[in-house]
Protein backbone atom coordinates (compact mmCIF):
# COMPACT_ATOMS: atom_id res chain seq x y z
CA UNK A 1 0.00 0.00 0.00
CA UNK A 2 0.79 3.62 -0.76
CA UNK A 3 -0.56 6.45 1.44
CA UNK A 4 2.05 9.46 0.25
CA UNK A 5 4.03 10.07 -3.81
CA UNK A 6 6.06 12.93 -3.32
CA UNK A 7 7.70 14.69 -6.53
CA UNK A 8 11.25 16.32 -6.63
CA UNK A 9 10.71 20.23 -8.60
CA UNK A 10 14.28 20.99 -9.91
CA UNK A 11 14.90 18.56 -13.06
CA UNK A 12 12.06 16.14 -12.30
CA UNK A 13 8.97 18.48 -12.96
CA UNK A 14 11.01 21.93 -14.73
CA UNK A 15 14.18 22.44 -16.26
CA UNK A 16 16.55 23.90 -13.75
CA UNK A 17 20.26 22.54 -14.37
CA UNK A 18 19.87 23.14 -18.43
CA UNK A 19 19.79 27.48 -16.92
CA UNK A 20 22.99 26.63 -14.66
CA UNK A 21 24.63 25.17 -17.39
CA UNK A 22 23.95 28.03 -19.93
CA UNK A 23 25.07 30.40 -17.13
CA UNK A 24 28.41 28.40 -16.35
CA UNK A 25 29.47 28.76 -20.34
CA UNK A 26 28.63 32.10 -20.23
CA UNK A 27 30.67 32.67 -17.33
CA UNK A 28 33.70 30.46 -19.11
CA UNK A 29 33.71 32.58 -22.13
CA UNK A 30 33.89 35.75 -19.75
CA UNK A 31 36.70 34.04 -17.70
CA UNK A 32 38.45 32.66 -21.11
CA UNK A 33 41.28 35.96 -21.14
CA UNK A 34 42.19 34.68 -17.33
CA UNK A 35 42.05 31.55 -17.12
CA UNK A 36 45.44 29.50 -18.13
CA UNK A 37 45.69 26.36 -17.11
CA UNK A 38 43.30 25.59 -14.60
CA UNK A 39 39.80 23.95 -14.64
CA UNK A 40 37.32 26.50 -14.53
CA UNK A 41 34.42 23.99 -13.84
CA UNK A 42 36.72 22.27 -11.51
CA UNK A 43 38.08 25.57 -9.51
CA UNK A 44 34.26 26.77 -9.80
CA UNK A 45 32.87 23.19 -7.78
CA UNK A 46 35.33 23.22 -5.39
CA UNK A 47 34.06 27.39 -4.43
CA UNK A 48 31.11 25.92 -4.14
CA UNK A 49 31.54 23.03 -2.21
CA UNK A 50 33.27 25.27 0.30
CA UNK A 51 30.76 27.68 0.28
CA UNK A 52 27.89 25.43 0.68
CA UNK A 53 27.67 25.12 4.18
CA UNK A 54 27.65 28.52 5.18
CA UNK A 55 25.75 29.86 1.73
CA UNK A 56 23.70 27.33 0.85
CA UNK A 57 21.59 25.79 -2.38
CA UNK A 58 20.42 28.05 -5.28
CA UNK A 59 20.90 30.85 -7.35
CA UNK A 60 22.76 33.37 -5.04
CA UNK A 61 24.97 31.03 -3.56
CA UNK A 62 25.87 30.02 -7.19
CA UNK A 63 26.78 33.93 -8.00
CA UNK A 64 28.29 34.69 -4.51
CA UNK A 65 30.32 31.53 -5.81
CA UNK A 66 31.15 32.75 -9.31
CA UNK A 67 32.27 36.28 -8.35
CA UNK A 68 34.51 34.55 -5.43
CA UNK A 69 36.13 31.98 -8.36
CA UNK A 70 36.49 35.15 -11.36
CA UNK A 71 38.37 36.52 -8.51
CA UNK A 72 40.10 34.16 -7.36
CA UNK A 73 41.44 33.02 -11.18
CA UNK A 74 41.67 36.30 -12.59
CA UNK A 75 44.08 37.37 -9.81
CA UNK A 76 42.40 40.14 -8.84
CA UNK A 77 42.64 41.53 -12.30
CA UNK A 78 38.44 40.95 -12.98
CA UNK A 79 37.27 44.30 -13.80
CA UNK A 80 34.15 45.56 -11.82
CA UNK A 81 32.20 45.66 -14.58
CA UNK A 82 32.69 41.93 -15.84
CA UNK A 83 31.75 41.05 -12.10
CA UNK A 84 28.35 43.23 -12.56
CA UNK A 85 27.42 40.93 -15.53
CA UNK A 86 28.20 37.80 -13.06
CA UNK A 87 25.37 39.57 -11.12
CA UNK A 88 23.53 40.32 -14.32
CA UNK A 89 23.80 36.77 -15.26
CA UNK A 90 21.88 35.35 -12.02
CA UNK A 91 19.12 38.21 -12.44
CA UNK A 92 18.57 36.48 -15.80
CA UNK A 93 18.42 33.00 -14.24
CA UNK A 94 16.40 34.06 -11.38
CA UNK A 95 13.80 35.64 -14.35
CA UNK A 96 14.55 32.74 -16.59
CA UNK A 97 10.57 30.98 -17.35
CA UNK A 98 9.52 27.97 -15.95
CA UNK A 99 9.28 25.57 -18.23
CA UNK A 100 8.11 22.27 -17.18
CA UNK A 101 9.00 18.53 -18.41
CA UNK A 102 7.49 16.88 -21.14
CA UNK A 103 3.87 15.30 -19.84
CA UNK A 104 4.18 16.35 -15.86
CA UNK A 105 0.78 18.11 -15.51
CA UNK A 106 -0.43 14.81 -16.78
CA UNK A 107 1.39 13.06 -14.83
CA UNK A 108 0.47 14.52 -11.23
CA UNK A 109 -2.73 14.59 -12.02
CA UNK A 110 -3.07 10.45 -12.86
CA UNK A 111 -0.78 9.95 -9.46
CA UNK A 112 -3.34 12.42 -7.63
CA UNK A 113 -6.46 10.64 -8.39
CA UNK A 114 -5.37 7.38 -6.03
CA UNK A 115 -2.62 8.62 -3.93
CA UNK A 116 -2.05 11.91 -1.91
CA UNK A 117 0.66 13.79 -3.80
CA UNK A 118 2.89 16.02 -2.25
CA UNK A 119 5.97 18.31 -4.09
CA UNK A 120 9.34 18.29 -1.92
CA UNK A 121 11.86 20.83 -3.42
CA UNK A 122 15.14 22.04 -2.11
CA UNK A 123 17.01 24.65 -2.37
CA UNK A 124 16.43 28.47 -1.79
CA UNK A 125 12.76 28.97 -0.27
CA UNK A 126 12.16 32.39 -2.42
CA UNK A 127 13.40 31.13 -5.66
CA UNK A 128 11.75 27.95 -4.95
CA UNK A 129 8.30 29.94 -4.32
CA UNK A 130 8.70 31.54 -7.09
CA UNK A 131 9.14 28.74 -9.32
CA UNK A 132 6.12 26.68 -7.84
CA UNK A 133 4.10 29.86 -8.62
CA UNK A 134 5.22 30.33 -11.60
CA UNK A 135 4.79 26.56 -12.95
CA UNK A 136 1.34 26.74 -12.34
CA UNK A 137 1.48 23.66 -10.64
CA UNK A 138 0.84 24.43 -7.00
CA UNK A 139 -2.84 23.60 -6.92
CA UNK A 140 -1.98 19.88 -7.78
CA UNK A 141 -0.36 18.99 -4.54
CA UNK A 142 -1.97 18.58 -1.38
CA UNK A 143 1.21 19.53 0.65
CA UNK A 144 4.57 21.43 -0.57
CA UNK A 145 7.83 21.55 1.68
CA UNK A 146 10.68 23.40 0.86
CA UNK A 147 13.68 22.11 2.25
CA UNK A 148 17.09 23.28 2.53
CA UNK A 149 18.72 19.96 2.57
CA UNK A 150 16.97 16.73 1.71
CA UNK A 151 18.34 13.89 3.92
CA UNK A 152 17.10 11.02 5.84
CA UNK A 153 16.69 13.25 8.35
CA UNK A 154 14.46 15.49 6.26
CA UNK A 155 11.91 12.96 5.05
CA UNK A 156 11.91 11.73 8.33
CA UNK A 157 10.64 14.49 9.88
CA UNK A 158 8.07 14.92 6.97
CA UNK A 159 6.93 11.49 7.41
CA UNK A 160 6.47 11.51 10.95
CA UNK A 161 4.65 15.10 11.02
CA UNK A 162 2.05 13.01 8.76
CA UNK A 163 1.87 9.74 10.70
CA UNK A 164 2.76 7.88 7.34
CA UNK A 165 5.22 5.05 7.63
CA UNK A 166 8.38 5.13 5.49
CA UNK A 167 7.25 1.82 3.02
CA UNK A 168 4.07 3.46 2.39
CA UNK A 169 6.09 6.63 1.03
CA UNK A 170 7.27 7.05 -2.62
CA UNK A 171 9.82 9.75 -3.38
CA UNK A 172 10.17 10.56 -7.16
CA UNK A 173 13.24 12.15 -8.09
CA UNK A 174 15.77 12.72 -10.43
CA UNK A 175 18.65 13.68 -7.90
CA UNK A 176 20.58 10.09 -6.35
CA UNK A 177 21.97 11.87 -3.90
CA UNK A 178 18.80 14.25 -2.93
CA UNK A 179 15.92 12.05 -4.16
CA UNK A 180 16.65 8.51 -3.93
CA UNK A 181 19.43 7.46 -1.88
CA UNK A 182 17.48 8.93 1.84
CA UNK A 183 14.55 7.45 1.01
CA UNK A 184 15.76 4.56 -0.15
CA UNK A 185 17.87 3.98 3.30
CA UNK A 186 14.75 5.63 4.89
CA UNK A 187 12.88 1.95 3.86
CA UNK A 188 10.67 4.24 1.23
CA UNK A 189 10.46 3.39 -1.89
CA UNK A 190 12.25 5.56 -4.53
CA UNK A 191 11.48 6.11 -8.10
CA UNK A 192 14.59 7.29 -10.03
CA UNK A 193 13.36 9.52 -13.28
CA UNK A 194 16.84 10.72 -14.85
CA UNK A 195 17.82 14.16 -16.52
CA UNK A 196 19.89 14.62 -18.92
CA UNK A 197 22.19 17.12 -16.82
CA UNK A 198 22.98 16.12 -13.37
CA UNK A 199 25.55 18.45 -10.71
CA UNK A 200 28.15 16.82 -10.01
CA UNK A 201 27.23 17.62 -6.48
CA UNK A 202 23.73 15.13 -6.88
CA UNK A 203 25.47 12.04 -8.58
CA UNK A 204 25.39 8.39 -7.11
CA UNK A 205 26.42 5.82 -8.81
CA UNK A 206 23.95 3.52 -10.00
CA UNK A 207 25.39 0.39 -8.54
CA UNK A 208 24.57 2.06 -5.13
CA UNK A 209 21.30 2.40 -5.89
CA UNK A 210 20.02 -0.63 -7.64
CA UNK A 211 21.19 -2.97 -4.40
CA UNK A 212 18.07 -1.86 -2.56
CA UNK A 213 14.60 -3.85 -2.90
CA UNK A 214 13.21 -0.68 -3.72
CA UNK A 215 14.65 1.41 -6.41
CA UNK A 216 12.82 1.98 -9.58
CA UNK A 217 14.08 3.55 -12.12
CA UNK A 218 11.74 5.05 -15.27
CA UNK A 219 12.58 7.01 -18.35
CA UNK A 220 9.80 9.14 -17.64
CA UNK A 221 6.95 10.75 -15.76
CA UNK A 222 4.67 8.86 -18.70
CA UNK A 223 5.81 5.86 -17.17
CA UNK A 224 5.21 6.50 -13.07
CA UNK A 225 1.71 5.60 -12.44
CA UNK A 226 2.21 1.88 -14.24
CA UNK A 227 4.86 1.78 -11.93
CA UNK A 228 3.14 3.43 -8.89
CA UNK A 229 0.53 0.50 -9.35
CA UNK A 230 3.19 -2.38 -9.62
CA UNK A 231 4.97 -1.21 -6.29
CA UNK A 232 1.59 -0.93 -4.45
CA UNK A 233 0.50 -4.55 -5.87
CA UNK A 234 3.75 -5.79 -5.21
CA UNK A 235 2.64 -5.05 -1.16
CA UNK A 236 -0.54 -7.33 -1.79
CA UNK A 237 -2.47 -3.68 -1.07
CA UNK A 238 -4.73 -2.19 -3.53
CA UNK A 239 -3.68 1.26 -4.38
CA UNK A 240 -6.89 3.73 -2.96
CA UNK A 241 -9.15 5.26 -5.00
CA UNK A 242 -10.85 8.21 -5.92
CA UNK B 1 -8.93 32.91 25.10
CA UNK B 2 -5.53 31.84 22.90
CA UNK B 3 -4.42 28.52 21.33
CA UNK B 4 -1.58 30.04 19.25
CA UNK B 5 1.38 32.47 20.59
CA UNK B 6 3.93 32.61 17.85
CA UNK B 7 7.33 34.79 17.94
CA UNK B 8 9.70 36.13 15.42
CA UNK B 9 13.24 35.21 15.01
CA UNK B 10 15.52 38.29 13.90
CA UNK B 11 15.66 40.89 16.32
CA UNK B 12 12.51 39.59 18.78
CA UNK B 13 14.17 36.28 19.71
CA UNK B 14 18.06 37.09 18.78
CA UNK B 15 20.01 40.20 17.77
CA UNK B 16 19.81 40.10 13.97
CA UNK B 17 19.94 44.12 12.09
CA UNK B 18 23.01 44.97 14.25
CA UNK B 19 24.98 42.47 11.91
CA UNK B 20 23.67 44.42 9.26
CA UNK B 21 24.42 47.50 10.10
CA UNK B 22 28.02 46.79 11.30
CA UNK B 23 28.75 45.36 7.92
CA UNK B 24 27.38 48.36 6.15
CA UNK B 25 29.65 50.29 8.32
CA UNK B 26 32.25 48.18 7.00
CA UNK B 27 30.84 48.86 3.68
CA UNK B 28 30.89 52.76 3.91
CA UNK B 29 34.54 53.01 4.98
CA UNK B 30 35.45 50.59 2.00
CA UNK B 31 32.98 53.03 -0.75
CA UNK B 32 34.73 56.54 1.15
CA UNK B 33 37.25 56.97 -1.65
CA UNK B 34 34.54 56.56 -4.42
CA UNK B 35 31.71 58.35 -2.77
CA UNK B 36 31.22 61.59 -3.21
CA UNK B 37 27.78 63.48 -2.44
CA UNK B 38 25.76 60.45 -2.79
CA UNK B 39 23.76 59.03 0.29
CA UNK B 40 25.44 55.55 0.46
CA UNK B 41 23.09 54.01 2.88
CA UNK B 42 20.07 55.22 0.49
CA UNK B 43 21.41 54.22 -2.62
CA UNK B 44 22.05 50.54 -0.98
CA UNK B 45 18.38 50.69 0.11
CA UNK B 46 17.27 51.24 -3.27
CA UNK B 47 19.15 48.30 -4.62
CA UNK B 48 17.90 46.11 -2.00
CA UNK B 49 14.35 47.61 -2.61
CA UNK B 50 15.13 47.26 -7.09
CA UNK B 51 16.23 43.71 -5.78
CA UNK B 52 14.19 42.17 -3.21
CA UNK B 53 11.75 41.23 -5.82
CA UNK B 54 14.08 38.73 -7.35
CA UNK B 55 16.79 37.95 -4.15
CA UNK B 56 14.45 38.01 -1.61
CA UNK B 57 15.73 38.44 2.04
CA UNK B 58 18.70 37.44 3.59
CA UNK B 59 22.69 37.78 3.52
CA UNK B 60 23.37 36.28 0.44
CA UNK B 61 20.69 39.47 -1.06
CA UNK B 62 22.54 42.01 0.69
CA UNK B 63 25.76 40.72 -0.55
CA UNK B 64 24.43 41.14 -4.42
CA UNK B 65 23.32 44.45 -3.49
CA UNK B 66 26.13 45.77 -2.17
CA UNK B 67 28.11 44.66 -5.05
CA UNK B 68 25.73 46.33 -7.11
CA UNK B 69 25.85 49.44 -5.25
CA UNK B 70 29.49 49.14 -5.15
CA UNK B 71 29.66 48.65 -8.50
CA UNK B 72 27.67 51.52 -10.01
CA UNK B 73 28.51 54.33 -7.36
CA UNK B 74 32.62 53.73 -8.15
CA UNK B 75 31.69 53.63 -11.90
CA UNK B 76 32.99 50.71 -12.36
CA UNK B 77 36.61 52.12 -10.55
CA UNK B 78 35.92 49.50 -7.42
CA UNK B 79 38.31 46.71 -7.47
CA UNK B 80 38.10 42.81 -7.43
CA UNK B 81 40.22 42.70 -3.96
CA UNK B 82 37.81 45.30 -2.64
CA UNK B 83 34.47 42.91 -3.93
CA UNK B 84 35.90 40.17 -2.36
CA UNK B 85 35.95 41.74 0.94
CA UNK B 86 32.16 42.27 0.35
CA UNK B 87 31.78 38.78 -0.35
CA UNK B 88 33.99 38.01 2.93
CA UNK B 89 31.27 40.19 5.00
CA UNK B 90 29.05 38.17 4.19
CA UNK B 91 30.53 35.05 5.14
CA UNK B 92 31.53 36.49 8.26
CA UNK B 93 27.73 37.75 8.91
CA UNK B 94 26.65 34.05 8.34
CA UNK B 95 29.46 32.56 10.66
CA UNK B 96 28.56 35.42 13.42
CA UNK B 97 27.32 33.64 16.52
CA UNK B 98 23.66 33.96 17.79
CA UNK B 99 23.52 36.37 20.38
CA UNK B 100 19.82 36.14 22.28
CA UNK B 101 18.18 38.73 23.87
CA UNK B 102 18.08 39.05 27.11
CA UNK B 103 15.35 36.63 28.90
CA UNK B 104 14.43 35.05 25.53
CA UNK B 105 14.43 31.45 27.00
CA UNK B 106 12.42 32.63 30.44
CA UNK B 107 9.73 33.81 27.91
CA UNK B 108 9.54 31.46 25.80
CA UNK B 109 9.55 28.78 28.66
CA UNK B 110 6.79 30.56 30.85
CA UNK B 111 4.57 31.32 27.60
CA UNK B 112 4.58 27.70 26.51
CA UNK B 113 3.53 26.52 29.91
CA UNK B 114 0.11 28.20 29.03
CA UNK B 115 -0.38 28.04 25.33
CA UNK B 116 1.37 26.37 22.10
CA UNK B 117 4.18 28.28 20.86
CA UNK B 118 5.45 28.73 17.60
CA UNK B 119 8.49 30.33 15.68
CA UNK B 120 7.77 32.19 12.27
CA UNK B 121 10.39 33.83 10.88
CA UNK B 122 11.64 35.54 7.40
CA UNK B 123 14.46 35.38 5.71
CA UNK B 124 16.54 32.97 3.93
CA UNK B 125 15.79 29.21 4.76
CA UNK B 126 19.34 28.16 5.41
CA UNK B 127 20.25 30.93 6.77
CA UNK B 128 17.39 30.92 9.22
CA UNK B 129 17.74 27.36 9.97
CA UNK B 130 21.11 27.98 10.75
CA UNK B 131 19.98 29.94 13.34
CA UNK B 132 17.61 28.53 15.03
CA UNK B 133 19.92 25.88 15.43
CA UNK B 134 22.76 27.74 16.86
CA UNK B 135 20.29 29.85 19.00
CA UNK B 136 19.45 26.09 20.83
CA UNK B 137 15.98 27.62 20.68
CA UNK B 138 14.56 24.84 18.59
CA UNK B 139 13.17 22.37 20.95
CA UNK B 140 11.20 24.75 22.78
CA UNK B 141 8.90 25.58 20.05
CA UNK B 142 6.05 23.17 19.29
CA UNK B 143 6.27 24.26 15.09
CA UNK B 144 8.49 26.09 13.52
CA UNK B 145 7.59 28.20 9.87
CA UNK B 146 10.33 29.88 7.76
CA UNK B 147 8.51 31.73 4.69
CA UNK B 148 9.63 33.99 2.20
CA UNK B 149 7.45 37.05 3.11
CA UNK B 150 5.39 37.35 6.32
CA UNK B 151 2.19 38.94 4.87
CA UNK B 152 -1.69 38.45 5.20
CA UNK B 153 -1.63 35.41 2.49
CA UNK B 154 1.12 33.42 5.32
CA UNK B 155 -0.57 34.34 8.33
CA UNK B 156 -4.21 33.10 6.98
CA UNK B 157 -2.05 30.10 5.20
CA UNK B 158 -0.56 29.08 8.82
CA UNK B 159 -3.56 28.73 10.37
CA UNK B 160 -5.64 27.52 8.29
CA UNK B 161 -3.51 24.70 7.91
CA UNK B 162 -3.88 24.42 12.02
CA UNK B 163 -7.71 25.02 12.26
CA UNK B 164 -6.54 28.19 14.64
CA UNK B 165 -9.53 31.07 14.59
CA UNK B 166 -7.60 34.54 13.67
CA UNK B 167 -8.86 35.81 17.17
CA UNK B 168 -6.92 32.97 18.97
CA UNK B 169 -3.54 33.79 17.68
CA UNK B 170 -0.99 36.27 18.99
CA UNK B 171 1.89 37.36 17.12
CA UNK B 172 4.92 38.41 19.13
CA UNK B 173 7.81 40.53 17.09
CA UNK B 174 9.31 43.51 16.22
CA UNK B 175 8.52 44.42 12.84
CA UNK B 176 5.40 46.42 12.38
CA UNK B 177 5.01 45.51 8.79
CA UNK B 178 6.21 41.77 9.18
CA UNK B 179 4.91 40.99 12.53
CA UNK B 180 2.83 43.50 14.11
CA UNK B 181 -0.02 44.71 10.83
CA UNK B 182 -0.42 41.82 9.11
CA UNK B 183 -1.23 39.60 11.72
CA UNK B 184 -3.72 43.28 13.57
CA UNK B 185 -5.70 42.83 9.65
CA UNK B 186 -6.48 39.60 9.96
CA UNK B 187 -8.27 39.78 13.48
CA UNK B 188 -5.62 38.42 15.37
CA UNK B 189 -3.44 40.01 18.26
CA UNK B 190 0.02 41.13 17.94
CA UNK B 191 2.34 41.87 20.48
CA UNK B 192 5.41 44.40 19.50
CA UNK B 193 8.41 44.58 21.21
CA UNK B 194 10.09 46.76 19.61
CA UNK B 195 14.08 46.48 18.80
CA UNK B 196 16.36 49.15 19.08
CA UNK B 197 17.57 49.31 15.64
CA UNK B 198 15.00 48.35 12.58
CA UNK B 199 15.59 48.45 9.21
CA UNK B 200 13.76 51.00 7.12
CA UNK B 201 11.76 48.45 5.04
CA UNK B 202 10.22 46.70 8.49
CA UNK B 203 9.27 50.63 9.56
CA UNK B 204 5.24 51.44 10.53
CA UNK B 205 4.69 54.85 11.76
CA UNK B 206 2.87 53.56 15.28
CA UNK B 207 -0.51 55.51 14.46
CA UNK B 208 -1.02 52.95 12.42
CA UNK B 209 -0.49 50.11 14.65
CA UNK B 210 -2.07 52.19 17.61
CA UNK B 211 -5.24 52.13 15.81
CA UNK B 212 -5.99 48.02 16.65
CA UNK B 213 -7.64 47.03 19.58
CA UNK B 214 -5.86 43.77 19.25
CA UNK B 215 -2.42 45.84 19.16
CA UNK B 216 -0.26 45.66 22.77
CA UNK B 217 2.80 46.89 22.76
CA UNK B 218 5.90 46.15 25.34
CA UNK B 219 9.13 46.84 26.20
CA UNK B 220 10.87 43.66 26.88
CA UNK B 221 9.63 39.86 26.49
CA UNK B 222 9.83 39.88 30.13
CA UNK B 223 6.42 41.51 29.80
CA UNK B 224 4.85 39.15 27.86
CA UNK B 225 3.04 36.52 29.63
CA UNK B 226 1.19 39.23 31.47
CA UNK B 227 -0.01 40.66 28.82
CA UNK B 228 -0.98 37.81 27.04
CA UNK B 229 -3.32 36.40 30.42
CA UNK B 230 -4.82 39.86 29.91
CA UNK B 231 -5.73 39.43 26.32
CA UNK B 232 -6.57 36.22 27.09
CA UNK B 233 -8.48 37.25 30.45
CA UNK B 234 -10.17 40.51 27.95
CA UNK B 235 -12.38 37.92 26.10
CA UNK B 236 -13.84 35.63 28.85
CA UNK B 237 -11.42 32.80 28.09
CA UNK B 238 -9.50 31.12 30.70
CA UNK B 239 -5.27 30.34 29.90
CA UNK B 240 -5.13 26.80 29.23
CA UNK B 241 -2.93 25.36 31.85
CA UNK B 242 -0.30 22.90 31.55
Amino acid sequence: MIELVAFDGDDTLWHNEAIFSMTQANFAALMEPYVEDEDLADRLFATEMRNLRLFGYGVKSFTLSMIETAIELSHGRVTAHEIQSIVDAARSMLEHPVELLDGVEAAIDAVSERYAVMLITKGDLFDQESKLARSGLGERFDAVEIVAEKNEMCYRRILTQRGIAADRFVMVGNSGRSDILPTLALGSWAVHVPYPLLWTHEHVDDERLEGFDRYRRIESLGDLLPTLDAVANSHGGEPLTG
